[in-house]
């Protein structure tokens, strides 16, 4: 009733829009955990901002608090927290006591816990509507409620707080969304179930930073500069950054659940660098847009591995878990509280580019910024004191969004003079003079054009103000949400019993989590503390490859990944060689799954590799076309060569193909390629052949029981496979044995019988093809992993 | 007479040594233009250095100074010199002055103009030798005259003045060394009748300056730090600078024959790179091993073009040429005396690494440094206030050879902190502790291990003691000096009537002669100030691209840079839209240069091409092996291919080369290309053709007055060039007519009658092939340059 009252006079009052101008409708907004951290911080002083700004909109307002709390003392609670509300400095105090009042009048209380608590708010609404004559414009529901609470609450605004037809529902929610990809799923297939997409609104509050949000308009707005530089060939990297000071202390029964990539990495940070990496939509504004292409721009994201990230925790961290959560004195929590994660995008634009995700808890600093740093290409003749910051090529080009906090204490754009200087929105950015004794990233502030808000603007007031707007490209939509998951799963998955790296906090951490980059992994720059250790750690390096004789061969055992890591970069290590050699390096890959592993090393690490020089030969090949899935050369093509620059000539896929039919004795593929092998790899001598074998003693696709291949002239032969697709080519193994050297690679528990067996019988191939392998002249180095190896 | 006694006093005075002690054997040291300036200023010094530090090495030394001038002159003016040769300060005052003046009269002035002169000289030497009973050891000649007297002074030598079987000679030759290959190959010729190259020591003074004849040593000495490190994937860029703040004045008539690429780059700063770049031999000290690893690393250099470098004058050059030369008013000069330019090798090591090498005079500093920088791959955690030099990855890491002068003023060999520590020879270098108010390369001093020679000594008095030592890996031989030549005379060449950027000189040069690298060339960061423009030049941002109609068909039309960045967005527009309608795009290209530049914009810019869906078609091919330059398949592949990442599958060169020839009728590669057409482009019809035209009408490989392909079905065929190489493949008019949209361009003025004439015919394509193509339902569009269109 009292709701009612003050409504009405808020409607009438002069000063204030006429019944014409209300005739945009009425919007009720609900404020779910009114009572709690977040709401008594931001959330109710964004919803008093909204009010001041769009008072005279046209709309008119409701705004009701809710809680668990009952109905008395719920509303002391909240009424203690709206006398507090703050006037904006750049509002009028006059105006601003006026409107607080007003904005206090139409504030209520409800205690909601029951389904029948929703019903009667619901009809509460209703009937102030209808009492009124007001039209109904929206509903807004902002969840500031923990998300267990999620479902529950959900069902009960769906079945009873719908508005009619007509009118929109929104429905904003915090995160966390899920704590991975499968558990962020299912939260969204059953609000799915409540609510349809677009009255979805899921904040990253980072979304509402001045600085992140104006990320896309800068990109926009300044096309004509940033086209030709915004890629690859011009930055030389990009850093994404948020350092607090604070620790979890008070917080660890969420944190220990969470961990600064949950909390940080995989919401804020992802969402900045999709701003950066993403190709640039029409018009920038249109939601729709965006999502196609953020989701493109996550497509384009390489996938991480344990490699990508270093991991800390600061020392405290335990004792205040064991405290908090009542944990036992020899609880390991194995949660992060600081990460640093090396991101590259496949994409041509950035290929090559690293994107350096940082992010923790007790540092030295409380600072947010997402950095660009361009390629220096200039030589300056000059010596270094004639440098003026516009004109100079060699001072250091950066675009810095400066996010808050930190040595500036504002939200920036800063543009280096020697770069450009940018178009920026008049009415909400402007030039920041004067202060010209800081220094960011180790240059003057005069080195840059330095921009910052006009009106500076907390990110809730922003998010709310979009919300009222229904600006959706400022929330995560599910797809993107879930794209988000999907790119960092795999490396939570892979981290989490991983050790940390412990630091003291604060300034103390001092060198001790500097990273640095190479071949697309980052490891911390300073070997561990030896008093940090504990002793139970598992030393990865303790479990090295072995080195030992199988079959009178060399034989190296190790468990699968260290194998394989030894495996490729032998391979490199023989290319090399090769390539310095002859100027060229002849390799020939066998087909099946093993290699796979393998191949995918080789194309994420080895840049050294010399794949220019490198010749890409087949061992063997189905007979099926090339593009089949089923094509050894297909598997070779997905996992390796599209990844690495070979020459076109340079890659000689098996002939199995010709004349629109498959391995037609006539069509002389097998001459064909054995012609090829002649004229190009000096003496029919392959630099390097990598084999596999079969559980039942096959290599390359010579089969035991078949005559083709195992004996006579070095050639290529078309065999019979066992098993589909049967029709194969294959090098026959006298070519095989005319190679410098021969690695035969034999992975998992599933090889165990065969390697038992080889390991006792002499020289038969036609009952076991694999031990006929003997380079004539050349050597022959066994990779066994220690499941084949030992069962 | 007198040199006899002075000998023998100083052979038998007790403080020397004695008889036993010189059974070493007796060295004559001839110095050829004893009066000249480098002689006065350096050479003579160098002399009484080596007689103080080899006084007691078991050889007897006589120096012959040598001149044009007669006796009696010649004579004083010799020993006013010797008289003022200075002791060095770390030599006892009292040694110094008695060694000064044995010096003094060991040394014997000879007039050297005729045959007769020579003959002379060599019985002196002999009588002298022969009356104290000495054994000769060798003989030093060291020529200080101008290079046009060398023929006929080591015609003298090789007649007159041999030593004896058993002892040893030695000639010392002062650069220049010819001004290009074929000059200095001329010169090399000459001496190398008249000497062994064993004899022959060409002096290159910059290998005796003390940092850069210790980068051989420092590489060796610390291979272990080094040897990770010494690549490009931890090398960002290396600077070898030669600045001076003196000009030609007084010298232009040496000058303005040879300029700065001569003078300072092909010599000394191109032997700095080769100490660089060059694979370290085994034992660093053994002149025929530096030797090898040294011309291999020249084989290794990528070829310079004009685009490599950039070249300036400064502005009082040209008057002071006129006054020395007596020049007209109106002469042009156009001998650098500034040039900075970009050298790659290709090597594995280097690859993609700049090497920056630049040198000029009337700068704002004197100074010489080699300077390598590596790559900053790490992230510091902590803010910036804390970063100490030794332990942080995030300051500058670099090595530099400090030459001397500058900042430093001494001879140095400078390493970040944060690299290693390095290991230096003790006797020879000391760690230079405390100035750490200087600033080198934007780092305090104290950010580096500074070392300094013990000793400084003069470059001329390294080098003639290393002639004494018979060090031969100080010197260049005629292979190295060819090897030079080689590399630089192309960039000679191509530069030799280009305009120079002026430059006023000293501190007011600016940033005039800053320069950038981009895509492997150079260029001023600056735009040539407008004062000293030419008003003839074009401004080509004035002109953009208009739309017109040609032959019936859209007219594209603008300068050729606008063009083609118009026709590659067209392209990828079309590709866009066709990846968007059918999952592919399916794109025809031809042969020839004009495309070359559009395929370069293509891998350079747009980013967004769907490469990954297209599939990449040729219009026409030369009939010879793929990896044959003269490929319209190897050019694409050069410039396109190679820099996108179009899939293996997708890439569909024609198949000119079967059964291991070339385009026989028999191996139906036209057929076998038209099947594959027919097998995966819907309805054979391209998405996109594009042609040339050439100044004969033709298209595609089509000819005038040709019958194959004209008319008929839309095929594949073989056709006869009027030029070399006669054999090609290409598509049939019909073929292409069918396409959904054909781009044809035209470049440059040489295309100017034709495109008139196809302006004015109808459709003739027995005369004009190209007056065929007329897509059925698809769309033409021309592409014609200014140059083409209005000659």
């Amino acid at each position: 009733k009292m709701l009612r009252r003050v409504l009405c006079t808020v409607l009438f009052m002069g000063a204030l829009p006429s019944l014409a101008e209300v005739s945009q409708g009425h919007i009720s907004v609900v404020l779910l955990g009114a009572t709690g951290d977040l709401s008594k911080k931001y959330l109710w002083q964004g919803l008093f901002q909204l009010y001041m700004d769009q008072v005279s909109s046209g709309h008119s307002f409701t705004f009701h608090g809710a809680a668990l709390t009952a109905l008395e003392p719920g509303q002391r609670l909240m009424f203690d927290v709206l006398k507090k509300l703050a006037c904006p400095p750049d509002e009028s105090p006059n105006r601003c006591a006026v409107l607080k009042d007003q904005f206090l009048k139409l504030s209520q209380y409800h205690q909601l816990k029951t389904a029948e608590n929703y019903t009667v708010l619901n009809r509460e609404i209703e009937t102030l509507l209808h009492q009124e004559g007001l039209k109904e414009a929206g509903r807004i529901f902002y969840f500031s409620v923990p998300p267990f609470a999620y479902t529950e609450i959900a069902r009960h605004i769906n079945s009873s707080c719908r508005p009619p037809p007509g009118a929109w529902l929104r429905v904003v929610l915090e995160k966390p969304f899920g704590h991975d990809l499968e558990s962020a799923q299912q939260l969204a297939e059953e609000l799915t179930s409540f609510f349809r997409e677009e009255e979805m609104y899921r904040v990253d509050h980072y979304l509402g930073k001045q600085a992140v949000a104006h990320i896309l308009p800068f990109r926009d707005q300044n096309r004509q500069f940033l086209d030709p530089i915004w890629n690859r060939h011009h930055v030389e990297r990009v850093e994404i950054v948020l350092k607090e000071t604070v620790d979890a202390k008070g917080r660890t029964s969420f944190y220990e659940q969470y961990g600064v990539i949950r909390d940080v990495l995989q919401n804020h940070l992802t969402e900045a660098l999709m701003f950066l990496t993403m190709e640039l939509p029409a018009n920038v504004s249109r939601a729709e847009e965006v999502l196609q292409c953020k989701l493109q721009a996550f497509q384009s994201l390489r996938g991480l591995d344990k490699n990508s990230a270093v991991l800390g925790q600061y020392q405290a961290y335990a004792s205040q878990v064991q405290e908090e959560l009542q944990k036992a004195q020899d609880y390991i929590s194995t949660t992060p509280t600081f990460a640093g994660v090396l991101i590259h995008s496949d994409n041509l634009r950035w290929e090559g580019v690293p994107f350096l995700l940082t992010s923790g808890k007790a540092l030295d600093e409380r600072v947010g910024y997402v950095r660009v740093l361009f390629k220096n290409r200039a030589y300056c003749t000059q010596s270094e004191t004639l440098r003026d910051a516009e004109h100079s090529q060699c001072k250091a080009k950066q675009i810095i969004f400066y996010i808050g906090h930190g040595t500036l204490n504002t939200p920036a754009v800063l543009v280096s003079r020697n770069l450009f200087r940018p178009v920026m929105p008049e009415g909400s950015w402007r030039e920041a003079l004067g202060q010209s004794d800081l220094h960011i990233f180790g240059q003057p502030l005069s080195d840059y054009y330095v921009y910052s808000p006009v009106k500076e603007r907390d990110a809730y007031s922003v998010l709310i103000s979009n919300i009222y707007h229904g600006r959706k490209d400022f929330f995560i939509t599910t797809e993107n949400l879930l794209a988000s998951w999907a790119f960092w799963t795999p490396l939570l998955d892979s981290i989490s019993h991983r050790p940390l790296r412990l630091y003291p906090g604060g300034v103390e951490n001092q060198h001790l989590l500097d990273f640095e980059m190479e071949s697309g992994e980052v490891a911390f720059t300073l070997a561990e503390p030896v008093e940090l250790l504990k002793p139970s750690r598992l030393m990865p390096s303790d479990y090295r490859t072995t080195q030992s004789k199988f079959r009178q061969s060399a034989l190296i055992s190790a468990w699968s990944e260290d194998l394989i890591s030894q495996l490729a970069s032998d391979i490199e290590k023989t290319a090399s060689r090769s390539v310095a050699r002859s100027g060229q390096f002849h390799l020939a890959l066998s087909g099946g799954s093993s290699p796979v592993v393998l191949f995918q090393r080789l194309a994420r690490h080895h840049y050294a590799f010399p794949w220019k020089h490198t010749h890409i030969w087949l061992v063997d090949e189905r007979c099926v076309p090339l593009t089949d899935t089923e094509s050894n050369f297909f598997s070779l093509h997905s996992h390796l060569l599209q990844s690495v620059r070979v020459p076109y000539f340079n890659v000689h896929p098996m002939p199995v193909h010709l004349n629109q039919r498959l391995c037609v004795e006539e069509d002389g593929g097998t001459e064909l390629y054995a012609k090829e092998i002649v004229a190009l790899v000096a003496n029919a001598s392959f630099d390097l052949v990598l084999l596999g074998v079969g559980a039942d003693g096959h290599t390359a696709s010579l089969f035991p029981q078949s005559e083709n291949g195992l004996e006579g002239a070095p050639t290529v032969v078309l065999t019979e496979s066992p098993v589909k697709p049967h029709q194969r080519m294959s090098l026959s193994l006298p070519l095989i044995n005319k190679a410098k050297q021969v690695f035969v690679l034999v992975l998992g528990k599933g090889k165990h019988d065969i390697t038992i067996l080889l390991s006792r019988v002499g020289h038969e191939p036609r009952k076991w093809p694999i031990s006929g392998v003997s380079p004539s002249s050349g050597q022959l180095v066994w990779y066994v992993d220690y499941e084949a190896l030992l069962g």
